[in-house]
């Protein structure tokens, strides 16, 4: 087999592509549906897009310089505020994904002090999260009467 | 940047923990509800995990070799029948995946005649999309006060 799948590069790419996807979720919500409803128990979207803008640059800066620290700032109230933070952290994503020294995607690591796994399965993981979430937010769409954005579109 | 995120051996890894984790989905409902239920019109969970193993062979099949045919043999009617196939599947993809040519995962084509893609741009979307779908159906499980399979184990 070659050595190689995906490039750093590839991956970075299709990351953004799904948090593109993700953004239009946060904003295809009602407000109000964004920060209360859910199915079966299950905790908001707002909840959920929540952990995954702040998932990604602790991990990122985590890969990049074995200092993990998780992001403690408040939840975001409005879904103005929430969009916010998402962008900023995608302009953050572009800044710092290209600066990860060379081999760290594959060297073996601990993250935030109790994760054993890689580089490489510390990014899948962040990404797998997000798609896992967002499919949640599609069941809840679908509960009120809403169609989801379009999976396979990525722009 | 290094080129290397993520060599085809980790992908066939990370694939089939994905797959072990997604058969623990389909063993997780009773039976009855796996062909029925579901919320907001969606289908259930049945139709979609015969969906997502149904794409594995074809697709990957279709980097190797170029040739593209879909699966279509009738979907299972049990849940005995669906892990039959699940499970033909995991097998046939250890068997098939190490012999895609060296090369085939970078290069640019169009699956099943319409869509544009790359060798790992077309094994993300297998991925992403069993991940969707699964996702989909912890939402079913908790409506119906089940807890789903714990989505980091992979083992």
């Amino acid at each position: 087999m070659p050595d190689t799948l995906l490039t750093p590069a590839q991956f970075l790419d299709h990351w953004q592509g799904h948090r593109r996807l993700t953004r239009r979720f946060i904003v295809a919500f009602p407000e109000k549906e964004l920060f209360e409803f859910s199915v079966g128990g299950m905790r908001p979207f707002a909840q959920l897009a929540t952990e995954i803008y702040k998932m990604a640059i602790p991990t990122l800066e985590g890969i990049s310089t074995g200092q993990w620290n998780y992001d403690k700032t408040p939840m975001p109230a409005t879904r103005e505020e929430l969009l916010r933070h998402w962008d900023d952290t995608t302009a953050a994503i572009e800044t710092i994904f290209p600066q990860v020294p060379p081999g760290r995607f594959q060297e073996a690591m601990k993250a935030f002090g109790q994760w054993d796994s890689t580089g490489f399965g510390l990014l899948l993981y962040v990404i797998d999260n997000e798609i896992h979430h967002r499919a949640q937010a599609s069941v809840y769409l679908r509960a009120l009467g809403i169609e989801p954005p379009f999976f396979p579109d990525r722009s």
